[in-house]
Formats: C-alpha cells, structure tokens, sequence
C-alpha cells in the first residue's frame, strides 16, 4: 500500500504518522522525491483502512498494491478451485455446470416436469425460485417453505443437486437438504448474511450485485470464506448501466477477469442479465467461448400458458437447443 | 398500464390476452392503430407485473402509467409526512433535522463528548454506527450491542434522540431505546428486513442504494409501509457514477423529485455521498437550498487523534460552522 | 406515440394540445381512463419531439410505440445488409471481418510488417491509427497526413482494403483512397462530421460512444443514411461503467440486439473495450459466439520493444492464434 | 507516477525498463519490498502516457501521483481566475453570472423579448441555440447562421453578451461578434475543435461531456489553453446515470471539487441537466450555495404558445423569481 502524502506536511506530522502505521503493525519505506513524498507500507496492509487512510489530512492519495482478498486470490491458490457438489457434480472443473429450472417454484407438476426435460437435455443441476426478491411488496414473493419442499420432490424423482436462494440467514435450516445455497443480486453486500453462510459448508452461488465491482464481489467471497467454507462460486448476471433495451448489461468480460483473480469458479446467467429469452442462447454460447465454467439458464415447463412465463425464460425445447449449440462451441474452446 | 402488441399477433392471441388480463381483475381498452394495437389495463394494475407482460411472446413493450407504490404516493397523500421522534422532535415539518455524529462508536468519552457538542450547535438527533457493514471482513466490524449501549448513554446525557443502523432483524431487540431505526444502502433492498421492520412503528430512515433508482426507493418504503409503519424519512446518500474524484455521486435533484413523488421527508447526507470532508459544507448547503428536511453528518470528536477519522468526518467546531451556514440558507430559503 | 395526460387538466388545455398535434401532420386518438387521460399519435410521428412533449405542462409522460430510426431499421428492411468494401470483401454477409493492424502507424516498416502478418492470418482488412484522439493535448496526436500515405503504402503491398479514423470533415480530401472511414467513440454524436460522411459514399464504421444507447447509436447510422450513404457498420467497443479492472465493459448483448432491431452489420473491439491484451481472446471468441459480424484486433508488430505496445495490442502470433480459434468457433456457430 | 512491477519479472527487465524510462526524460527511484518492486517515476511524468505504462506486461499496475493538467491546475495557479467578458460582465470574480435565454432562437421578437426580460431580471448574457446539437436527424437542426443574426440584433438592443454553441470549427468567421462560445457535452472530447478554438481568446463556455470525469473535463479545457486561450468556464449540467426521473444526474459536487482542482470558474446548467422546469429553482439555489460562479437557464417568452417550449424553460416570470430567491441565497453565503 502506498500513501502520497500533501505537499506543505510538517516533518512532524510525517513522524506521527510513521509511528502510528508502525503501531499497527505494518513497516514504513518513506521515498522522498522533488515534488512529492510517498510512503510504502510493508508487510500485512489487508487490515489497513483504505479509505480512513485516504481521509488523513496529510494524506494526498491511496493507492492499494496487493489486493484486499486473500482467500479467494489465485496468488495464494494457484490451482483452479473445484466444487464438489454432494458427490454428484463439480462446478470448476472439467464438467461444465448447466443449471436450469423455472423462476418460481409454482407447482408439483412443474417443478418435475421442467427437472426432467432439463436433465435430459444435459442439465447439472436444477435451480427454482421459492424465496423471491421482488422490488414490490405487491407482487408473489414465492411459495417459500412450500417451494423448498416441492424442489426436493424434483430431486428425489430425477437426482438433480438443487439450487435455490436464501433471503434471511434464518431459514438455513429450511436448506439443510439443498446442494447448492444461492445468494442474489441484492443481498451480495448482506454481510450478516454472508458471515452465517461462512459457517456452513454449503456450496454457495453468489452473484454479483447489480452495481458492484468484481473487487467488492470477491471481498463478499471472502466474508463466507474466512468463516471457513471454501465452496464459493461466483456468478455474472449483468450490471447496471443506462442502457435501456436490456434489463441489464452482461459484463463478459469479468469471466476471465475474476479467473485472472481468483481460482474460484464463475458461472453466467444470461438469463437475467438480457431479461429477454431471445438474447439467452447468444450470450450462452458467448459464456461459453469465454471460459465461464457453467451457465445458469431460466427454464419453464408451460408454453401453452405463456402468460406466466418470465420474459427471460425458455422453454425445455429452446433450452435443449442452447445446450446442442453450447456443447459444440465447448468442444472447439477445449480442443 | 398500456401495452404494445406486436404486428403478427393473431386475433386469438389477442382476445386470449384480453380474457387472462380480465382474469386478473383489470378492464381492457383496446386501440388498434394503422400500425400498432395497444392495449390500456384500466382498474388497480398494482399487482400486475410489468416485467412479466413486457416478457410475453406477443408483447413489445409496456408502459405503467400510474405509480407502482400507493402508500409513500403523494398523490393518495398531498400533505407532507411529519414523523414524530419519541415525542421529543419531528423530520418532515417545520424542523429542519440536523442529525449528527460519528461513523462509528467507539468509547463512552467519545460518544458523550460528541453528543454535547453537537446538540450546542443545533442538531436534533445523534448517529453513531455500532453494527457496521464493511466491505472487507477484515475492517472494524463495530462495537455492535456494546456500541447501542453506548449510544443509550450518550441519550440520557443530552436528551438527545438516537440513530442507528440495523443490519438483522434478529438484532430488533437490542434497538428497543432507539430513536430512529436506520436501513443502510447495502440493505435498501433486503426486503426480508423491511417486512420486519414494517411490524415494528418506530421511525425508519431508508438510505437510497448505490445504484438504486427513485423508484426502487419508493417501491423499499412501500414494503415497510405495506406493514403498516408509514414512519419512513428517506435518504439519498449519493450514488454510484463512473466519477472518481468524489466516492459517490450525490444526487440532490432527488430532493425536489422525491418531494413531488411522494409525501415522506427526505435527508440528505453529504458525509458518506463525497466521501471528503471538505465537500460536506457545499453540499449541506446546497440540500438545504433544495428543500431538503434535513441533513446527517458525521462528526468526529478527536482531532488529535485525526488518524480515526473518518475521511469525511467534521471536527465539532467545523459542524458548528456547517449549522451556522445552513440555517442562514434556511431563513433565506424558508421566507 | 403515446402521451399520458395529468389529472387536473382542463378540457380546454386538451382540446388546444389536440388540435396542435393535428396541426402536426399526426392523428389524435383519446382515451379517457377511470383514473387517467392518454392520447395516442397516429401516423409518422418521427418528426414529433419525445422531449418537447414530455415538457408540456398538462403531458405526464410520453412513450415512443414506433422507433426513430427508419433507415436503419430492419421493420422497413429485413434483409442483413452487406456492406461491400472496395469490390475486395464484404461485412455482414457470409464473410467474417477480421480488422487487424497497430493503435498508431509509426513507420513504413511497422505497418507493411503488421499488414502482411495479420493478412497471412487471415484479416480481412487493416486498421492503423493515423489521426488520434487523445485526452491529453501532450500525448502523440498520430502521423496524420503521413500516417494515411504510410496506410496506403501498406495497402498497395498487400491488397487488404484499409480502415483509418476520422477527426475532422475538412480532412475528408485525404481519405479518397481509404477504404473504410471510422467515426471514433468520442465522435458518435459529433453530428456535423457524421452530416458529411452521409454525402459520401464510403463505408463507415460507427462507434458506439462510451455512455451511448443503442438507439443513440443507430440514431447516429441514421444521421448517415439520411444523406444518402446506407453503407454503415455498427460497432461494440464497451461502455463505460463504475468497474475499473476492465478499462471499459464490453456490452456483447448489443450484438443480437442491434441484429433485430437494424439490419446493418455489427463488428466488436475487444481491445480498445477490454484495454488488456490478455482479455483480447476470449472475448474475441465470445464475439463469434454471439453472432457478431466481425472482430476489429489491435496487433502490433515488434515485440521486442514491447514498451510501445499499447496495452490491448496483440503480436501478430497471438492474432494468429486468435483467428484459429475464432474460426473453429464460427464453424460451428455457422453449422 | 508509481508503477507497480509484477512478480516474477526478471532482473533483466526491470532494468531493460528503467533504462527505457530515463530515456524518456524522467528520473526513476525503485523501491524493492518484500512482496512487491515499485519504481517512482520523479520529475515531468506529464508526457508519459499511463496507459501505455499500465500494459507493459511487467507492470501490474501504475498510479499517477501529479495531476496530467497544468494550465487549468490550481496548484500552478491559486488564484481564480477571472474571465472578462468583452469588458461588459465577468465569470468567476465577484460578479454571479446568470447566463439566460431560450434553447432554440426561433425569431427577432422571441430572442428580443426574452432578452429585455432576462436583463430585467438581472441575468447578464444572454444565450440562444443557433446551431442545435439533435440526436435525431429528423429534429429540427437550428437557424444556424441566422440564429446568430438574430442573437447579435438581440445584444445590439440590450446591451448583453452573447452565448451561443459552435459545432464546427469552419462556422468560426460567423461567431466573431459571439461574445462567449459554448462547446456542448456531446463535443467536449471533439479534440480538433478544441484545438481550434485554442487558437482564438474568446471566452469558451466548455460544458462537462454526458460521462465524463472531472479530469477528463480539465484535460479538455487543457487542449484549449494549450493553445494559448486561457479563457475557459466549465460547466457541470449532468452526467448520465440509471435513474430515469430527471433527464441526468446534475453532479453538484462537481462545483467545490473543480474549484478545488482549478482555478477556472465553474457555472451550473440545472435546465438540461433535470430535463424538468420545476425542478429549476431548487437546483438553482443548491448552485448558488454550494459556490458555483454563475448559472445557466433555459427562458422562454411564449407561455401562450407552451407547446413549443422545451420541457425544461421557464417563462420570464419564473425567471424572475428565481433569480431574486439565488440573490437571497448569494447574500447569506457571500457573508
């Protein structure tokens, strides 16, 4: 960490300074140049408040040269991390993840049906929506508990590892039997959420928030774990910009990135990121030729009733055409 | 709620849409244009997701033309919101709120010795952060239950009404004494949260989040609303832009918006929106030019000790300062 | 067009704003609602101003049902354009544009060297910086005239059509032998250059400009064909967001999106949107995915004095192995 | 300028680098830490292009230390600046400017009666769109020359400079009589202009670019003074962001920030930076007390004929008032 300091800083200050960083653990290198003095800190700076620092009145500018995480950086874990997924799948790995499943669980009949045209079609896993975030208090908020029993009937009937969101720390024992625990959008920066999933040992999908940077999303990697679990899995789902046509604007980019930073796995949802189930098939094969190491893909069961579709979902037939397509393009990129 | 019909849609499709839509408890006006139908949803269209219509296969875009939220709607509600604080001062009426106080807690000496002063220079309400979220779960996490009982402390000194920030609803029991009840950015949308402290009547001061629009905003309080606290004063704490020189954007044209949106008081904090201390005076004058109920600002009581600081902390002598300034504008703004 | 009328509004006001749209050259269609009046515009509504009207005292909100953009929209031309280039290759057709070639011409050697490497492997066309834009006055400003006479000499080496970058109209003269003209990022809106390149006939790539939508894009293709030139390619090069890692965030879904809503061709710059070389690939090959009509690749020749790369720029080996795998991916997008 | 070195990188080449930088006219300082090399570049970094540094592929990352604007930089420079104009008025000294008049010039009556009432009401510059910026090519595109005709009758009858846009560097021969010359946002990086209007001493009104920083800002009033025109105002009037209420996000701290950068006066447009006459006023006052040296309103005389105001106009008498409640708010501040 480097911190430039103001012209016109008393020597003494410089001193105060100095011994202070030194009382907090971190060695000092004071480089004084012509027309500006900068200081080194030396040694274990993830401690050290970026932002308090920069808040000194001596102080010019900050500038962090080692990154802030440390359990989620490829630095100190060269090898790419492989989730293990109740024995039954990995993510991160040589298979590459198709989850698939409907936005909400609405019914028996649905969750299973969709669970098996989405296993026959080559899915990994099944996702399905039972704890809702929706920006209204007036729209349908899930079937909740009810939901999380419906998708074990899915996986009992087709061995699918299931995936579903927690929005409160206390339902986790709702989850007890859930593969794959997700954290949404909204809730990547609820610490108090993050810090009780650290104490399990559950696979956690966490996705990136809608305005959050691929550093902040690796710190909320790093709340689970330095609880202790290791199973993070990352997830772009598009950021927030001004543009209009799409719901949000899928930043590709950020999967070789966060694979440059990280040894974690990172998965794409193109699904919410387009908001629109046309654009779903050309942003999984683009996930896909970028290296991402799965997909995540909104499927329903019901074409003739197309009303309760969300914009962003496929039916099983158009899923099962997305993962033809997928499969080709994995097989040149892994050629 | 209008929606454009695509151009191929067949008369089934359509008097099948019409049929679901009534269903649903909306009358339908139809238009059919030389080159666009529409159609107009008449009645409560609240509960009608805009997303899902906006996503049917024979749908090309929808517009809600009446808001989204009722209960924090001017229109249902012309009078301005005043919320009353424990009985001791009000947001939202004639008193223009002065909430002031350090971003975190961290002695009884300190809290007290910055609670007086603060009230010497005019505030309403003292803030101190014991739960806080940190991007790095390496930083200062707070004092947490220690820290409200200091606060309660720092209440019975002064007389002072308290502010503080909730991050679990588990937590609720601890902010029994608290004044004002505060949602931080990162919670803004943590809706599991809101409907808790919807149940609860105290008053509740939502901060915008980083990248939320005004209508998210709106669409938050509505859920704590919807329970039936309508004590809300919202807050706009800058948002998240592409500019670097400041830590956020501060938007103060949501001041006079959110004013004509909606019935509640809106704050203005210009401590955490610039992140720079010396950019906290322009701007709360600036929010009191605007028509802003009031302002929070984080005072630091040790400049001495400046290393703890805060980047955007005020020494109490430059908050008294601030209050002198700013009820200048105010007499001026309020004549 | 729609426009949703304020309550509160007199008949008066209404009949006036009515028979101002009639004398518009629009059609008025009223619909008076339970809760709301909206008044639909029929006919060519082009030439009516969203803005002009949202300001209207009595208008609540305008929403636009037909697009702007009419030469460049696929409503009135569904068939893809394909742009010829110099009679020696097309973009948007069943060619792949491959547009390789160095940030800034340095030297005869450089370019000549550049343009038969990347032509060996398979570039369809050569790009060289000879104006620049810089944001700082102090930075190299390109060879301009000398640059485009070393282009050309590149040119008449190779046979590859070149691709150079516009600043200024009154340059226009020296781009009689170039190929493709440029409109750069910064210049997207720059509406008096784009006036006098619509009264050429030369192909234009159109750069989509850092917080441009997509329909500001095609709004600017628009200013174009409506002097008379329709040989217009569109490209992605990134937007600019709040993340830094990415010098700019490569937006890929604006590759299909632009595809259904205009028929003109759609290249992508992963260089300039990425700034990493490293990040050049893998986006690269998430371009082909998804359908783009081309890729524009910074390369540049002299590894050795690596120092004067540009950050994006790859050497002619690395787009060599970029063009294989981007063609293995077409081939089995194209199946 | 610091630049972080990347592990692993040979000893060969860090000094293959240094010997590159000294070449380069700057002295280097390396400082080998435990984890990390970093070499301090010391003397004028301000021709070496960080960009370029930050690709090198042994440089992990690069942080300049000394701002890249010298001209328009308050550290070479503390006093403001004072930019006369044609010895009527002033920006940036002891005079407030309010700078008013209607979008578009339409006719000799419309500018003339505006600007009687604008000078009445004490504003002092007029202004008017001549040349019109349009995104769409179907809006109406100005009176261009003949606007400035009418401008120019305008100031002959009232005596106030005038404001008006240039386009074009080749329209300049028509602006000669143009009292200050605004370059708009969409051209603020339109380097080619810049540098011409370098080359003149008029006043330049350099608004700030729909998502540009504030540095890239001063890097653009830099092209101009380069050139030996020290005449520059900036001016905030909104950057793009998600929300969609207001038109953009006008950036008040934009104002004590670029003060604090530069020495160059800063005025504020709060018409088009709300896109909403209403919320006029309040941005306006906010300007005035947060220490912006002038303001910058949409008036327009025909409230009669509203339909064609733009959204954002006030009439005279709006004008009026808020001009008599920002002098209110000038006195108290000024105190």
């Amino acid at each position: 960490m480097i911190a430039v300091i103001k012209n016109g800083t008393t020597q003494k200050q410089l001193d105060s300074f100095c011994e202070w960083l030194k009382s907090q653990g971190v060695g000092v290198h004071l480089s004084t140049g012509e027309y500006q003095t900068v200081i080194g800190l030396i040694g274990d700076t993830s401690r050290i408040d970026e932002d308090m620092l920069n808040g000194l009145e001596i102080v010019e500018s900050v500038k962090r040269i080692s990154d802030p995480f440390k359990s989620a950086n490829r630095k100190f874990h060269p090898d790419d991390s492989v989730i293990d997924i109740s024995g039954t799948t990995t993510v991160g790995g040589s298979i590459f993840g198709a989850i698939a499943g409907p936005c909400s669980i609405e019914s028996e009949e649905q969750i299973i049906t969709v669970a098996k045209a989405v296993k026959a079609s080559g899915a990994t896993m099944l996702r399905g929506g039972a704890f809702k975030p929706r920006t209204s208090p007036y729209d349908f908020q899930g079937l909740r508990a009810d939901g999380i029993e419906l998708l074990l009937e899915a996986k009992k009937e087709t061995g699918l590892p299931i995936v579903t969101e927690i929005m409160n720390a206390n339902h986790l024992p709702l989850f007890e039997d859930v593969d794959v625990i997700q954290v949404g959008a909204r809730n990547m920066q609820n610490f108090e959420l993050l810090k009780e999933l650290g104490k399990t040992r559950k696979p956690i999908l966490l996705k990136r928030g809608l305005a959050n940077t691929l550093k902040e999303l690796l710190m909320s990697a790093e709340y689970i774990m330095a609880g202790g679990n290791e199973n993070v899995i990352l997830c772009e789902r598009g950021v927030r910009t001004f543009e209009t046509y799409t719901r949000n604007t899928l930043d590709l980019s950020a999967v070789p990135m966060l694979h440059e930073l990280s040894h974690l796995p990172v998965i794409v949802d193109p699904s919410h990121a387009t908001g629109l189930s046309r654009l779903v098939k050309p942003m999984a094969l683009a996930a896909a030729a970028c290296g991402a190491d799965g997909i995540m893909i909104e499927v329903h069961n019901n074409p003739k009733a197309a009303l309760c579709d969300g914009p962003q979902s496929l039916t099983p037939e158009q899923f099962d055409d997305v993962m033809k397509a997928v499969n080709k393009v994995l097989t040149v990129v892994n050629e």
